[in-house]
């Protein structure tokens, strides 16, 4: 057995009705990433290294995910401040990412608290003070604009092209479109937060932010966090197969971004901004 | 409008076919509620409060998620530890638990990375050396037993019980039964670990821990960390609606669960310890 990156197979007994039988079976891969980063000090030239965050991710797509959590974070602003990145060679669970200059926001400054856990990117904040907003992107109101038709394709372009999910059933995903509906690129990963990380790093890595023509797809349910880091890559649509959070709506509504929920087949929710919606009767 | 609690009113715009048209509808509500404990110093007695997490959670049973997250936590043990809780009246997103002793866990000792963000509980542990285990539970092998023809039937009782879940399409559910299949009790959350959090706190409330009869069923996808929680509160068999995670698996083997997952009308998968579950036609 050979699985492919991010999965790991598991022998397992399957019932049905009623009846048992042993089988191997795919799972999606969920192990832990800690990302450093380091940098100069300005003046003493010494380095400092500082560790920023242990993550549970599927493996694959490593560089893409810590490069996208700095700038989804606002630690650094694109791919320029990272002179390079170091991944042990035999071992796949740390990433250092060597910077040009200090961080952005100082890493003392926010704190964590210890033990949160929530599918949310603002648990472990110390202080409530201390969940920051981003500033609000400059998205132009009226532009991109998608035909409610291009929308309604998105989620089987998805599917034909996710590949481990088909395999373990077990796997958000984050997509990028054009407005024409093309796909331009997918990440998939046991934390929602992971793939939309891959992906902003992904394009980080490609020159392409900000993403302001572009629509994000995300596979399950709309949290403030993903809102948010949106928002940092300046994406102006985002539609979603699941439910939005009553705070990813009013997020949304702020940052003038056009959300979308429960896209399916025939249908879909519009919640905010629904002037970058054309209905393709009109 | 008065939404529930738990859930909010927004208006949306729904395209239905090419028809678009004005709803009001209904969101899961997500808000941040920072978590404090206190206690009084052993030998000066002076009194220490400090910030355990902020953790964006859907308001409601806030009491038993705080509860259920230092115990899940390793924190407390039990119940006792808490002289009492202050959620103050005019504030619903503070709650200050003061405990008779101090934390059973120092909290430096497990001092955050700043910028974690994952569904998952290790995410922003500021070394990976500090995602500790706790001790195995002490699970009784070969009890208890529940019937496959009983396992069918919770996602059923679930989806009734279910109520926000139905509004909002935006919910995770923990729910607690017994071996013949009886409801003893369901939370829901927007975080998939506030939700069961808010069930061990309610199980720690009514004295029911350790939870070593019981099955506990998640209405998604399993986590490493969920097996965690579970193993701190001794629950021998975990049955999810979704798909387990590889290190979901390697836990619940090594934690001696019964770990089932993709439980459907008429199937699921038995992936670790199946010598609890009995086919219905043996």
């Amino acid at each position: 057995m050979h699985p492919v990156e991010g999965t790991k197979s598991t022998r397992l007994m399957r019932h049905i009705d009623g009846h048992a039988s042993e089988h191997w079976d795919t799972l999606a891969e969920e192990a832990p990433l800690e990302i450093k980063v380091s940098h100069r000090h300005p003046k003493t030239d010494l380095l400092i290294e500082e560790p920023l965050a242990v993550t549970m991710r599927t493996p694959g797509a490593d560089q893409e995910l810590a490069l996208g959590l700095l700038i989804a974070e606002g630690l650094i602003e694109n791919v320029d401040a990272v002179e390079r990145i170091n991944s042990a060679q035999d071992d796949s669970s740390r990433i250092t990412l060597h910077l040009s200059h200090p961080p952005l926001r100082s890493l003392e400054h926010r704190q964590r608290g210890l033990y949160a856990s929530s599918s949310c990117g603002v648990c472990g904040k110390a202080d409530l003070a201390q969940i920051e907003l981003p500033e609000s992107p400059t998205l132009d109101p009226l532009a991109p604009t998608i035909a409610s038709a291009t929308l309604l394709q998105l989620p089987n372009t998805l599917r034909l092209h996710q590949g481990n999910f088909k395999d373990t059933g077990g796997l958000h995903a984050a997509a990028l479109f054009d407005c024409d509906g093309t796909l331009d690129s997918l990440f998939e990963d046991i934390g929602r937060h992971n793939a939309l990380d891959k992906l902003i790093g992904n394009a980080a890595k490609n020159g392409a932010l900000p993403l302001s023509n572009s629509i994000l797809l995300l596979s399950g349910r709309v949290s403030y966090e993903l809102i948010q880091k949106a928002a940092v890559a300046q994406v102006p649509i985002i539609a979603a197969l699941g439910a939005p959070s009553s705070l990813a709506v009013e997020l949304a509504q702020h940052f003038g971004q056009t959300l979308i929920g429960f896209l399916r087949e025939n249908r879909f929710n519009i919640y905010t901004h629904p002037q970058r919606i054309l209905s393709s009767n009109e």
